[in-house]
């Protein structure tokens, strides 16, 4: 795709690329005239496609719309309603819908039904062949419409005595008009509803002797765009959506700026395996695996609490679950009084009142999810449970689990800490802070008591670690202690610890995933369904 | 910076990079104890800066904080005052306050001046020497501390006479205790005061026959974390916060769903020089120019309506005021129904909104900016002028100015439109659109009534443009042809290409910098003035 961006990708800083076109001159007149020629000829070749009866008197009921009224040719002032309006409110009156053509059926010669899809609500359209009024050509055309295509439909609102099992309107439209407005071609690489299958469907398909469709993730991040058509895609999306708006709204209500940083950064040969590397003009550069050094010098910049919400790049070799090359980095950075339990308090109100909100305003969200991918709600305390780390190796320790009493958590101890936390406490989502100082990175504030452990924390839903949080050593000389400690050569962090040396607040913050949110709060079993297009080590595209 | 990120960077994906410290054990106890003794003397060396007079019988009343005191000893309760919220109603009230000792002035051995700032605001504090109060080794110390040191200040707010003009807030407080919390480097690479100063305070101080100190551009940035402070600096990043958060609620709105699409994409070598290049696990891949191509394709996905905002990549060669390496892309894309009209009216009424919010919640912003930088608001309509191109030819004509009525204008030709169009409408904000379709990228929708045109266009502001967008081609077979017609291999855009073929939604879009946004709105002469850390072909760090 590098010519598109090339060409152009909109030219926000743009003029240059804007210019790299060619201009114009009276001389290009002939030009001008083949490209005019080209243009009719695409025009009249969308048409051709169409095969309409021209004997048909009813003709213009229906039929392929020609590219040129596609080209902005008139504002009509013609009103669309959405699909997921359709309610028995508007019965007897004509709509107008743009959607698309999900499944088509005919039933002999006189009728067709047609599910009619708009960001992911479905509607049953019905066309039933009507002297003077709609033809059995048109039964015909629309028998023919390839799935997916996007048509308008125009229509008469009715109201079925019984349930309609195949749409998520519980109208239908009566249908006087179709038009195609963009075709499908005839075999796509993915069927919707096949993606959209749920494992139990499939399965019980099985055990009644049927084999069904079940297409799997490299089939669908291949085509991811076919793929996100899915009711739990779009929901799943527009979840993600909501859970951004509500960290932005919460920390802004909290004083905090939301601020930019750059991710691209100087960077040496030192930089390890895990950093994506490459050249900025002449000097050896990477892509930033973390706002943190920005963060906290926008802290000493004195912007008081800060978040960003951005990009995140990890050239890891992991090939788990949860892990992803480039992720939504959800990350705050905040001044602190005295003790780091208040970027604690922070995570825990923040996120209690997050998950209040979902549950209240993504219902219609967490149903189409559910009714693919079925889970339980998480379990939340009002006030979110906080354990010390020794706690929770004494938690382990009674239910016979041995663990290093100084070392970190496997993703199976955290997994079965959590089991453990929900059967003793009732909630999924709890703290875990004071962790022993020699598993977290240099610039950890040590416990004042007990230079073994940290002030630092890790949040878990649903058993996975999901935050990393904790108070940062803001004295420059003991920062520098504290990576040599680490076996760090502070020559080459020089930068950031002279960021703190012109007065620096005593500060902490916190970092979060999105995907992993969304993720483990739908109980979903991989990452890769809650990126729109997923980085991992094998894929790079679309 | 490498080495930070290295050791865990918030390890939001991070098991493995907390896991890479080291684990303790109970044999690594003597390994423990030194680092006990380290942090311990850490703590001394903290301490023995500090000249305080044992003798002083009033000496708990002031002195540094001990580094073990900032380790989240303890939760006191005790609270803060922000320095902004310091005014009459506070009156022979006990205030604590944290802020940075901006300027100390001792006057003899009785009495001293500091003026503390916090985020911006700043206020006078006293201290006097009082028996049983205040000690004369109290002023002496005060005296002593470096400026952009942080202190708490506990002491009664009282409310002078006169006008205080070398603080923002109109109160003083009477100190009692003061400790210092932070400690700065006596000799600050910039200071303060001197980066806040507008050019027009040093030429008149100039013409008095004093020389003041001008930061430059480079020593502003190569200390960004210390120019930031500046009251000016402080506004401009609440300004761009604002923006984000208005850009953002208004789609939100209107039906919108925020997305994240990747930074990483596949990048060949035909990516040309404007392209930043690198190796993604043995692939060669390049950071995204603009999310076109994945927007586009969210369209394609069924989301209807979506924006982003993220970071932008341009390796381009600039040196202007107004192009930056890394800039935040404000992005939106968004079915349309029949015109790019409907493109054109979101912008409208977004930026007229925005425009409007700014100028009521940011006013005291907006003037700690314009007295560091001093400027007009922006003067704009209700309903923005748009204006087509050929019109915009025109008034240039009218005014003598000859341009290809079918090339692009230049920087120079907009500015000079830009002030026609004031002239003639009273407005720095307007749409001009039909652009000429070779200056336009291959995907731009030509006019159905002349395809020497197209449906798109650029918005300015104060003759800057700063906004392009357009309705694209969403027939595949269309968009391969004029793909061609502008010279690109249509096999290296096959998968953009593809995305179309199943369906694909007629649509527009269009983008915009963040960070030119702020600049224009406060006429500022340069895009690094609105990028927190800028990025240019100079520029990596900090």
């Amino acid at each position: 795709m590098a010519d598109v961006s090339k060409e152009g990708g909109e030219g926000t800083m743009g003029e240059e690329e804007a210019a790299a076109g060619k201009k114009f001159s009276k001389k290009e007149a002939a030009k001008l005239e083949r490209q005019r020629k080209r243009q009719e000829h695409a025009a009249a070749a969308a048409l051709s496609a169409v095969s309409i009866d021209e004997t048909d008197p009813l003709a213009s009921n229906y039929g392929d719309v020609p590219l040129i009224e596609l080209q902005s040719k008139a504002v009509t002032g013609r009103k669309w309603t959405e699909v997921a309006d359709l309610t028995e409110e508007l019965k007897d009156q004509v709509v107008l819908i743009r959607g698309r053509a999900q499944t088509i059926r005919a039933v002999g010669k006189k009728m067709a039904f047609l599910v009619v899809r708009e960001k992911g609500f479905t509607v049953q359209c019905v066309l039933t062949v009507t002297p003077d009024v709609l033809s059995g050509q048109m039964v015909k055309y629309a028998a023919a419409l390839s799935k997916e295509s996007i048509i308008d439909v125009e229509g008469v609102v009715s109201v079925p005595k019984d349930p309609i099992k195949g749409a998520s309107q519980q109208v239908e439209v009566q249908v006087r008009k179709l038009y195609c407005v963009s075709k499908a071609i005839p075999i796509l690489p993915i069927n919707i509803e096949d993606a959209a299958r749920s494992d139990a469907e499939i399965e019980k398909a099985e055990q009644a002797g049927e084999k069904l469709v079940r297409v799997n993730q490299d089939t669908r991040l291949n085509n991811r765009f076919l793929d996100l058509r899915t009711p739990a895609n779009q929901a799943i999306f527009r979840v993600q959506c909501q859970v951004g708006t509500l960290f932005r709204q919460f920390l802004l209500s909290e004083g905090c700026i939301e601020i930019h940083t750059p991710k691209l950064i100087p960077g040496s040969s030192e930089g390890g395996s895990a950093v994506f590397k490459l050249e900025y003009k002449g000097q050896p550069a990477c892509l930033a695996q973390s706002p943190q050094l920005h963060k906290q010098m926008a802290i000493c910049a004195d912007f008081g609490r800060v978040f960003e919400i951005g990009p995140v790049f990890r050239a890891e070799d992991s090939f788990t679950h949860r892990h992803l090359c480039e992720f939504v980095g959800l990350d705050v950075e905040m001044e602190i009084k005295e003790h780091y339990s208040e970027v604690m308090d922070v995570v825990d109100r923040l996120f209690v009142s997050m998950f209040d909100s979902i549950n209240q305003n993504c219902k219609k969200e967490l149903d189409a999810i559910g009714r693919q991918y079925p889970f339980e709600p998480l379990k939340y305390l009002p006030k979110t449970l906080r354990l010390t780390f020794e706690e929770g190796i004494q938690i382990l320790k009674e239910a016979g689990v041995e663990v290093d009493p100084l070392g970190d958590l496997n993703t199976e101890t955290e997994r079965k800490l959590g089991q453990l936390v929900f059967e003793k406490y009732g909630t999924e989502f709890y703290i875990l802070h004071r962790y022993p100082l020699a598993v977290r990175p240099f610039y950890t504030m040590p416990c004042y008591d007990n230079p073994a452990y940290s002030n630092s924390f890790d949040v878990f839903i649903r058993g996975e670690e999901i935050i990393s949080g904790a108070q940062r050593v803001h004295v420059p000389e003991f920062l520098a202690q504290r990576a040599e400690s680490c076996g760090i050569d502070v020559r080459t962090i020089s930068t950031y610890i002279d960021s703190f040396r012109c007065g620096a607040p005593t500060h902490g913050g916190f970092g979060v995933g999105l995907e992993r949110v969304v993720m483990l709060y739908c109980a979903l079993n991989n990452v890769r369904k809650t990126s729109l297009f997923p980085r991992d080590p094998q894929r790079l595209a679309p």
